[in-house]
């Protein structure tokens, strides 16, 4: 069974490009005592795949060589072990391939639901942080005022309208003119401030006139200062990614934090979804209520065929995509 | 009665020098209704004195022709006050000066102690800082990893005391070998890092080989971003003043913080002791049992004479303190 590849040929200093990627092609290999081969049909693409090109995260690195590691939605096609049969759908860390091979205790079975690139966005990873983050570390209520970068990307345009579900006033934050106008029009944001178009201080502090008591920051860098200055007393700032320190070599800190956050009283904290893995029943049944609820719409940016992954990538973190990324590699089967 | 003053001559832009000030001298005026006069017996120098220079904080800002502003402890010589009388010993915010007449209202009568001293240092706000920044948002166990920056002041050989007394590892980080040393043999921590030295992210890795859990930052700027390389997960950080950052045009801040915060799941926070006050029943208790029973050494840093106030702060923010400094302007009358 041929089974194609997407493998690092180099790792990017700077800026990711297209060349820092192969394409290859090998035979998949058959799965041996207690492993199943996998067909990947859905590959979730995020910034966290960036910064694993830079070091040690919470995982291992990512080097030259490797075929980059997904987490993706996956069907059984062979199976040597008596906990999955083919057939059944899967969620595993598979890698960019057609095809993968990996211990049946590797692979988590799901249920089948009607549309399976939703196990990816909203019940996926996507809507999972966007919950944990907000509920468990900004914990707003209604009435306070929520600010969200990336806020047309998968996990900000949850955040808000969580956030409007709860009852918040919402202020988004995104690239470009057009985007801005999707965020307020297509997801409901009460504002949407555009970084791209300089003055992004000013900016927020005239969609913010009562300031802002929680920040959901997926960027860092000069938005995060500028979030910063109209933080109120008490304000809560959940730290989610750093999408603009992934792709440079010149990583630049808050300048105003240290003396904001005394002065504010500001509490800063970072999570990782897995962390909070214990509280995803409660996380899907609020999801699922929202959704069902029409208060959450599901926004999806789907990007067909494996050998586009790498531009997906490069894509997404230069901000092109709305809605939670993902590359399909093969039909859905159910 | 002859008053002398300390004036704001010229706002300082970059760092704060001795001609920024002048010495006046004017007639004390006598109270008026319901207000008191007071004598100033010991001013608390703060590198707070320093941001209030900067603008407004969490009070308004100080600008030039201002006396400059400073909790002080004093004796009530005058009064037109039911509530206070004279040889009253109280807490206020007086100002650089020999006396000041203020409403008996904005004055705290203080019990009288032994040393009023004490007052200023373990049992005022230095000691109090300490306490309900470290255990409040800390909140370290035995057997965890401290660090605290500024060791040799005021606060930070509170905390690290503190810290010893719950059972923790504590390293410190001062300027120069001199200091480092006291703060070893004279404080009792572990470790204590001369940031002065160069290399201070490998030399603070050194000293807590098994990372730290917990890290009062009393500096904020470079020496922030060294405790952030070497802080473990679910690491805190009290934020409790950037001394660092106060007395600059070119505020830095932490460049590892948007990556590291989310990666190793840090909280950072910040806060002001006021915020606390509910609390200092509790917290003096506390204080007032460690100094008895010797964990906590009572250090202060007493400069003489109203006129040297500029250079006590100057030379505050330089660093040349060990302990809680303070100007005595008058002698203790009890």
């Amino acid at each position: 069974m041929k089974n194609r590849q997407i493998v690092i040929a180099e790792l990017p200093g700077d800026t990711l490009r297209p060349e820092h990627f192969r394409l290859t092609e090998a035979e998949a290999p058959a799965p041996g005592e207690g492993e199943v081969q996998l067909r990947v049909i859905l590959m979730s693409i995020d910034a966290a795949n960036r910064s694993w090109m830079r070091g040690a995260t919470y995982r291992a690195a990512v080097k030259t060589g490797d075929t980059m590691p997904t987490y993706a939605i996956c069907e059984v096609v062979q199976s040597k072990s008596d906990t999955l049969a083919v057939g059944d759908i899967v969620a595993a860390e598979a890698t960019w391939s057609d095809y993968v091979t990996l211990p049946a205790s590797k692979a988590q079975k799901l249920p089948k639901v009607p549309q399976l690139s939703h196990l990816l966005s909203v019940y996926g990873v996507a809507g999972k942080t966007a919950y944990h983050g907000l509920i468990s570390i900004g914990r707003p209520v209604a009435g306070e005022i929520v600010v969200v970068s990336a806020a047309a990307g998968s996990v900000g345009g949850y955040v808000g309208q969580i956030a409007k579900a709860l009852g918040c006033r919402v202020v988004g934050i995104a690239g470009g003119p057009e985007k801005c106008r999707w965020v307020e029009e297509e997801l409901g944001f009460d504002a949407c401030v555009d970084y791209r178009a300089g003055g992004l201080s000013r900016a927020l502090a005239a969609a913010c006139p009562d300031g802002a008591d929680v920040y959901f920051d997926n960027v860092g860098g000069k938005v995060l200062e500028s979030a910063l200055n109209v933080m109120n007393e008490r304000g809560r700032v959940i730290c989610c990614g750093a999408v603009s320190q992934y792709d440079t070599d010149a990583p630049s800190g808050p300048r105003n934090l240290p003396g904001l956050i005394v002065v504010k009283r500001l509490r800063m904290e970072g999570f990782i979804v897995m962390d909070h893995a214990r509280d995803d029943d409660t996380c899907l049944r609020a999801l699922r209520h929202w959704v069902e609820s029409g208060q959450i719409k599901v926004t999806e940016d789907i990007v067909e065929g494996l050998e586009n992954a790498p531009q997906a990538l490069i894509g997404l973190l230069a901000g092109d995509n709305r809605g939670k990324r993902m590359v399909r590699v093969a039909a859905d089967q159910n």
